[in-house]
């Protein structure tokens, strides 16, 4: 049996900043100056660390288990382990108060379309040696038994709309949650040592905007942003009916699921729940952009643990994004404008994760390369 | 017979921006909100445009020859052409005066590392599949015969003192020039469609920061950084050693070649010509981090359309990188706290390139996919 949220919550652990300094002071012996790989060194520490097993405490990856592959060849033998992007896919009953630019079928359509390899995040997987898993975790739509490769894990088609109901009940979103703690758990379990986010669902930025207001404070002005592009005049719209929701539900942000239901997505709430699993899993977990963070923010809110392990992988250009990275205190890795979603920014931050690695456990010492030291 | 730097001046043409226009169209086509994998698809359309051949007029590489590669296998079949980055090594007459935490003889022994894969610069390019090539242009050591892989392009032992005596003469400038002007050639010839810029050499920040007060007139102080990791007082002293060198020389911004003989490496005036006849033959130039930026900036003081082939790869921690990139109005792709050189930046930014590239060839349109437009 899987675990419940409870078990979950109670499995994270802090990962050891003693390790973190290990791997840094390895990375200080390696022929560079110190710190001159910047926030790649940050990154492969941490990660070391998450990576590293109690029970290898004397043989570190870095030391042991690690091919050297100076060669440049066996990209998959270098020890990072598998690595896999859940896209969940959800509507939003918020998306038939015009939102979006693009009409609610869109998310059905492009299920599809992940599923045939056809849009960016399956360009980007396929380009970084990624597993990529699209989820169904409340797509307005019945896919046939004929569609192949989708995980069926359906709450309901769609969600209410946040601005006259809740969007979900208290049972739909701990089944959301539920579907991310699941399927993260299952992949590590196979041995996937990194997981990423990523969504799918017209109408997800409004639902992110209001987890994320509710969550921090921050007024729906500096957390709404244009989403797949809407202009000036709709975005206002977009602001005062996130208002509208905050006023009806007046979300308790001390209560996290509470303010799942009132304001989330499927896909926001199973985001959560595989960020909070990967955590517990003891897995490095790559966040990809706006709607991933709104479920990352509910995973800190139940357990800051998690941060730990968590890597920011960008700051996209949907213009909340920016005030609610800097709420959370994290810097992401990437700023190139993207908003997509999907998990392409994760995509990217991944293989930065999986070069940072193979610069930790590859790279020469001063000694061994008989290099100089500084003075 | 190789062509000369007048022939390499004179060959480059500026990019057709009805072309970048047709590849961006093309962008708009396929199966995401408009422009929302940002800056993807901004170096996408702009390589696509470099990439296409007159010849191929009726027939852009994103409609033919070009493998769908929807598994994600295949990553030699997508038409993205082959990868190199020149890391080219020299010494510094300057390093005597105590500008760098490291010893002169460093150049070498990191020259020897390369060689044996050791750097960062080898698992990186490993990572990224890139072909690296080491280019001694100028250390001062004595490479045995039984040393192997090094390309051996010595102008001469090192550049005199700067603070003193000019850094090179006329003769030797044109010969560092002619090093890069002939790799990029040879390599381009053998269907390289991306050059690297890489570097090693101890000393060279405080050559290239003078370089680039020479042409920019920007202060030392603004393009003045702490190099291999220098404190506070000891960067003060190198300020003052640019600042003696500039009021020596008085280099004037209107002769690239006299700034370069008065303050330049070896290495930066081999940059310098590898930009310049990169651009000559329609091939996309990444450039790597600050002392690659004085080599782009010399050569585009050179030929100002040489600037349609070069993609800026990062902005480094070292302080005057940030100013200097402000001045020749880019913005480069990533800001990761690099300060090591090598090409390790380029590394990173030339793989981002080819991520677009797939993204631009290999995603499906909306009427492919059959999914809806926006409103």
């Amino acid at each position: 049996m899987s675990p419940s949220l409870q078990d979950t919550l109670e499995a994270i652990q802090p990962v050891d900043p003693g390790l973190v300094g290990h791997y840094q002071s390895r990375l200080d012996q390696l022929t560079k100056p110190r710190g001159s790989l910047g926030r790649l060194e940050e990154i492969a520490a941490r990660f070391a660390a998450i990576r590293h097993r109690p029970d290898d405490a004397a043989s570190p990856p870095v030391a042991v288990g690690v091919k050297n592959d100076r060669d440049g060849r066996g990209q998959d033998d270098d020890g990072f382990g598998k690595k896999v992007i859940f896209t969940f896919a959800a509507d939003h009953g918020v998306a038939r108060r015009g939102v979006s630019l693009y009409p609610p079928e869109v998310t059905a359509q492009m299920v599809l379309n992940f599923l045939n390899g056809g849009a960016a995040i399956n360009v980007l997987c396929g380009h970084y040696g990624i597993t990529n898993v699209v989820v169904d975790v409340g797509v307005d739509a019945d896919f046939g038994e004929d569609v192949r490769g989708l995980r069926r894990c359906k709450v309901a088609r769609g969600t209410a709309d946040l601005t006259r109901e809740p969007a979900m009940s208290r049972q739909q979103a701990t089944q959301a949650l539920q579907t991310g703690i699941d399927l993260a758990g299952e992949f590590a379990a196979m041995g996937f040592q990194v997981l990423g986010t990523g969504e799918m669902g017209i109408g997800n930025t409004t639902a992110a905007s209001a987890v994320l207001s509710a969550l921090s404070g921050l007024d729906p002005e500096n957390t709404t942003g244009a989403g797949t592009g809407i202009d000036g005049r709709r975005r206002t719209r977009k602001i005062e009916l996130i208002r509208q929701a905050l006023r009806l539900h007046r979300p308790d942000p001390a209560d996290p699921l509470g303010v799942l239901c009132a304001l989330g997505g499927f896909e926001i709430g199973a985001i959560a729940g595989m960020v909070l699993a990967g955590a517990a899993r003891r897995r490095a977990v790559v966040v990809d952009g706006f709607i991933s963070t709104a479920g990352a923010a509910l995973a800190l809110a139940l357990s800051p643990s998690a941060a730990d392990y968590l890597f920011f992988s960008h700051c996209s250009s949907e213009s909340g994004h920016a005030p609610v990275l800097k709420w959370l205190g994290v810097r992401p890795l990437l700023e190139l404008d993207l908003r997509l979603g999907e998990g392409t920014g994760a995509a990217i931050a991944i293989d930065l994760l999986q070069a940072s690695w193979k610069l930790l456990t590859q790279m020469a010492t001063f000694e061994e390369a008989s290099v100089s030291r500084s003075s």
